[in-house]
C-alpha cells in the first residue's frame, strides 16, 4: 500500500473538509490524511497544498513533491521553509475560461460605461454617452499564460481590439504581443482597458504604478485580476482623482477579505469584486490534481514545477 | 435636377443639424431640405424621417416613399395620417453589432452577479457568491431579427447556452428556436436570462408581464433592450420584491428621458440604463440612407416598406 497523500490547508475547517471530500472523490484508491496526523506527516511522498501554513511542509522528511490547488503559488514560495521540491501549480482549462469570461464581463461594462450609468442611476441623471463600436477600443492583457490566451481570444470574438503583454513575447494568433520595458510603455500608449493577469513575483510586483498609469490614454479603464500587490495603491487613487484614469475594476487586494471602512470601498471611480474573477472548481481541480498523482504512481516520474526564480 | 429629399424631424436643434451635415456628406449629389421649406415639402418625392411631428408627411403631396433613421417605426406607424406609401426602416449591421455587445454587456453582469457585487460594495460586504460556467446558463433572446441573431453568434461565442423565440421559429445556426405562445411558455421555463429585443406591434406590447415572469425559474434575469411598452412596470416590480426575478436591466422606457422621482430609478432590483443599447451611428445610417437613395435614382425603384399591419 503506498503512502498517504497528505493535504496541507489553513482554510476555514468547512472549506478544509470539502476539499478532502473533493480529493477523495477524485481518487477513491488514494489514502487521503492531513497535516494533523504525525504519522501521515513523516510517511507521505506527497502534499497536496491550499495556503499551508508556513513550516508545515518542513515536516515532511520523505516529501517529493507538492501540488497546489490554486493557480497562483507566490505565497507558498515565499516560505523560507519550503523543501527544495518540484511544486506543481494548478493550470485548470476550467479556471481559464472562468477567467475569460470575468475579463470579458469587466472589458465590456467600462467600453459601454455601465459604471457612469451606474453613478448616473443614483442620482437620477439620464444621460447618454458616445460609444464607440469594439474595434475601436484597444484591450490590452498583462500576462499570456493559459488566462491570459483564453481571454485574448474570447475578447477578439467580441470584437476588441486586442494585444498583450508577457515575459516572453511568444505568438498569441492575432493579437500583438509586446515583451520588456519599451514594450511595456509602448503597448500601454496604445490602450484603452489595461488588465492584468500576471503572476506576482519579484519582477511584477507593484507593475501598476505611476508609470504606468502616466503612459496610458487619458481616462483609460484598469481592470486588476492578478494580485493586490500588483497595484500601487495611491498611484492609482491618485491618478483616479486627477481624472487621468477612468476607472478601475479591482478584484484582488494585499489583505482578503478588503478590511471594512478600506478606502478603496468607497471610492467612486472604483469597483470591488471579492475575489470572484476565476473561482477554483473543487472538482474540476482534484480532478487534474488526481490526474497528476496518478501518472506519478504509474511511472515513479515527479511532474515538473514551477521555476522557483522566475515564480511561476 | 431632382426634386430635393426632405429631412422631417422633431429632434433637438443640435440634433437636426448633425443630421443633415451626415447625410449630406453621404450624398453630396443631392439637395436636402427640411420641413421648414413649403417648397421643398410640396416637391419632394422622398422624406428621411427621425420622430416626425404628427401630420407633417400627410402635407407632401408628391411623397413616393419614407425612410426612417432608425430602427423602429412603432411611433410613425402611430400616426393615422401617415399617407399610405412604402416606410423603410433602419437596418444597419452596425447596430446589429452593437446591440449584440450591450446584450453580451448585461448577460455577463447578470452571469457573474456584478449587480450584487455593486450592492454589497456599498456595504463594504465581501462575500462572493458561487458562479457556474457560462454553458451552465440559458439566455433566451426574444426576437431574432438582425439584432436578435447577432446577439445570438455573440453569446454562443462567450460560451452561454442560446436559445430564441420569434414569431417565424426561423432556424438560427446553432440554438433552440422557439415560436407560438406554448413556445414561448416552453422556452420562458428554461431561462436564466431573458433579453427583450421585439419589435413593439399590438402582439408585442406588454409581452412582459406577470404571466411571463411566474414561468420563468426563480431568480431569473430580465434584460428589456426593445421598447418600454413591451414590459407591464407593475408586474415586474411585484416579481422582484417578490424575489421571483433577480434582476432587471432596463434601457428603454414608456416615458424617455426617465423623470426624476420615477420608482424605477431607485428600485434596488433594477439597472437603469439611458437608452444606449444600439446608438445610431448617424455616419453608418447616412451611409445606409445615401445607398437606398441612390438605388432609387439609379432604378426609379421605390424601396420595399416595412409591413404595417406586422409592424416592422
Amino acid at each position: 500500500m503506498p503512502a498517504p497523500l497528505v493535504l496541507v490547508t489553513s482554510l476555514e475547517p468547512a472549506e478544509d473538509v470539502a476539499w478532502r471530500d473533493a480529493l477523495a472523490r477524485a481518487m477513491p484508491e488514494e489514502a487521503i490524511a492531513t497535516s494533523a496526523d504525525p504519522e501521515a506527516l513523516a510517511r507521505a511522498e506527497i502534499a497536496i497544498v491550499a495556503n499551508p501554513p508556513p513550516g508545515v511542509l518542513a515536516r515532511m522528511p520523505r516529501l517529493l513533491w507538492v501540488h497546489s490547488l490554486w493557480a497562483g503559488v507566490d505565497r507558498l514560495l515565499l516560505d523560507g521553509t519550503l523543501p527544495p521540491v518540484p511544486v506543481v501549480r494548478l493550470v485548470d482549462p476550467a479556471l481559464a475560461r472562468a477567467m475569460a469570461e470575468a475579463v470579458a464581463a469587466a472589458a465590456l461594462h467600462l467600453h459601454r460605461d455601465l459604471h457612469l450609468y451606474a453613478d448616473q442611476q443614483r442620482r437620477s441623471d439620464w444621460r447618454p454617452h458616445d460609444t464607440r463600436p469594439a474595434h475601436a477600443r484597444t484591450v490590452t492583457l498583462l500576462g499570456l499564460g493559459e488566462m491570459g490566451r483564453a481571454a485574448a481570444l474570447l475578447l477578439r470574438a467580441i470584437g476588441f481590439t486586442v494585444q498583450g503583454w508577457s515575459r516572453t513575447g511568444g505568438a498569441v494568433d492575432g493579437i500583438r504581443v509586446f515583451s520588456g520595458a519599451d514594450g511595456l510603455a509602448r503597448a500601454l500608449a496604445g490602450t484603452d482597458i489595461l488588465v492584468n493577469l500576471l503572476p506576482l513575483t519579484p519582477e511584477t510586483r507593484g507593475l501598476l504604478n505611476r508609470d504606468a498609469f502616466a503612459r496610458l490614454p487619458r481616462g483609460a479603464g484598469v481592470v486588476n485580476f492578478g494580485r493586490g500587490a500588483h497595484l500601487a495603491e495611491d498611484d492609482l487613487i491618485e491618478a483616479l482623482d486627477a481624472g487621468a484614469l477612468g476607472h478601475a475594476i479591482l478584484d484582488v487586494f494585499e489583505t482578503e477579505p478588503l478590511p471594512p471602512g478600506h478606502r478603496l470601498w468607497s471610492h467612486p471611480g472604483i469597483t470591488i469584486l471579492p475575489h470572484i474573477a476565476a473561482p477554483t472548481s473543487r472538482a474540476s481541480a482534484a480532478g487534474i490534481v488526481a490526474e497528476a498523482v496518478r501518472s506519478f504512481r504509474g511511472t515513479g516520474r515527479i511532474p515538473t514545477g514551477v521555476d522557483r526564480g522566475r515564480g511561476y
